[in-house]
């Protein structure tokens, strides 16, 4: 295989020349970039990136932790990450935790033993204790979730600002009587949320009834179905249910079809996250929109600048209540 | 931190043993195995991965090749490549080509420099001579995808006979006009579905309209709205219309919802893949459900098979048609 040399030699350029055009790291011409990589074409030369990275001790690697692939919400912040870490000559690996201890301990060694250059982790449920360790010596960012405690730095929305206003706003649309449909408080943006749902309902002097509020055990389209079902064995029922994620009210909605029940003339339903699918369901779901490629792409920001040890600070985006049929009377 | 011999002290075994609970090489009794896992977790003990792989010349990295993260059709593939690598020791790495060469080049060269070991690749618009060169020394299996002249192991569904019965389910209904829209033809499975489409049709002496196919660029809900946006600007409509994909087909409902036209009424509707939102959308969708997880798992199965030196054969699984109310009258 051709080595950098033959490279160098057949471009006409020196090898400090070829070595900048593939680290990208210092202002080559065009036209000087364009004979190399012309040449680098011609004898198929493949740089040994492991040289390379053993000699740097950078993997150019980062750690994306998310809990399940299967949750649409991940899907624009991680190419928001994945813009930034290209740009910046990263690659990124996805890892599913599916909270299973073992798995992300493979992840967590990964970073210690420099296989890995940082972490972006989207599963707070991931070991606090190891994560919190991890972080006073490596670089770790924490991506729409985060712990309240802990001095790891984070991006997210006022997640209890934006669940008072949507409840608000179902409030001010004539209801009295609201539900929610909420996932395992563990998580501080679930808590938040609940605790955003009953600041408005306090305010207008709404009851907080049991009886409207459910809890799932997941984020999946049936959790959401099965919530509702349960919530509808109550012959005394909400006019609106604000629900915390869009997962979870497209399967709401779902139930709601298949028992009848119109929307949102019978039950408006507010949903959290604007994915994609949500402008596709019918109705269309209002909802709570993150800026979420925006999130991604600040946390990879964060996490390189970690790396570089520049200084991060917690970040709090804006959010944006998105209103579609599935409250418009 | 803790090295080796601290670990095989504390448990009261050979450094050897340690070594095997670490590689997973060898047999090593349960109890044996809890107790060097016990002392590794009380002395926080990290092996070196990165020197373990030199030695090995492994990186235990499999790289998973998609065109963009976006598309829900990937999920219960990726769950499935990933069980099956995990289960074996694997980890791997979710790279989105997103059609972008230089990136393609990026993820070709981790295998060409062993910091991977293989690729699934689910994306064949990548660089057809390179997979085809690179397959010829390292470990590369096409997924749900593949090319018909090249010499790389594959695993798919038969799209053409898939296709031909969706088609042929929509004329024993009673529909005599049918339409189709189809993504670009370059990816054989958008060939082959078409080409079923045709054969159910001249079977059955239907006409095959160019007024009611249509071509998309990308396969994004908002791809499906368009397309159905244009195939209903013709006055002379088709009564039925297959879609490659369900992104396509639950945008193009969600167009047919917006200018009042009922599905499957008016116009019946099916779809291709049972991504986990068809189920959801109103009315549930008709789809061809390809076993997308057991598809992720084999591939990963054929991909560390050709690793270790073992022979791989082609797979063709079976598929299935789900019938749901967009097509039941």
């Amino acid at each position: 295989m051709a080595n950098i040399h033959q490279v160098a030699k057949q471009a006409g350029v020196s090898i400090a020349t070829v070595s900048r055009v593939l680290n990208n790291t210092s202002k080559v011409s065009e036209k000087t970039r364009h004979k190399v990589e012309k040449a680098i074409r011609e004898l198929n030369y493949a740089p040994s990136m492991l040289g390379r990275n053993l000699r740097n001790s950078e993997s150019r690697l980062l750690l994306v932790l998310i809990h399940t692939f299967s949750n649409p919400y991940y899907t624009e912040i991680i190419n928001g990450i994945e813009d930034y870490a290209i740009e910046n000559n990263y690659n990124i690996l996805l890892c599913e935790t599916d909270d299973n201890l073992q798995r992300e301990d493979i992840f967590l060694h990964m970073v210690r033993n420099k296989l890995a250059d940082g972490i972006i982790s989207m599963n707070p449920t991931v070991h606090v204790d190891k994560l919190k360790e991890l972080s006073e010596s490596h670089s770790i960012v924490l991506c729409s979730d985060y712990y309240e405690d802990a001095n790891i730095p984070y991006i997210a929305i006022d997640n209890t600002e934006a669940a008072y206003r949507a409840v608000k706003y179902l409030i001010t649309m004539g209801n009295k009587k609201i539900g929610l449909i909420n996932f395992n408080e563990n998580l501080l943006y679930a808590k938040q949320r609940r605790i955003g749902f009953e600041k408005a309902l306090n305010e207008f002097q709404l009851p907080i009834c049991d009886e409207w509020i459910h809890y799932t055990d997941g984020l999946s389209f049936q959790d959401g179905v099965e919530a509702m079902r349960r919530m509808l064995r109550s012959k005394n029922r909400p006019t609106a249910v604000f629900i915390i994620s869009d997962t979870l009210a497209i399967g709401a909605i779902k139930e709601l079809h298949a028992q009848g029940i119109k929307v949102p003339q019978e039950m408006a339903i507010i949903g959290f996250d604007n994915i994609a699918f949500s402008s596709m369901t019918t109705p269309a779901l209002t909802t709570v929109s993150q800026p979420k490629y925006q999130m991604g792409y600040r946390s990879a920001k964060m996490v390189i600048d970690r790396i570089q040890g520049l200084p991060v600070e917690n970040v709090i985006m804006d959010y944006e209540l998105i209103i579609r049929e599935s409250t418009l009377g």
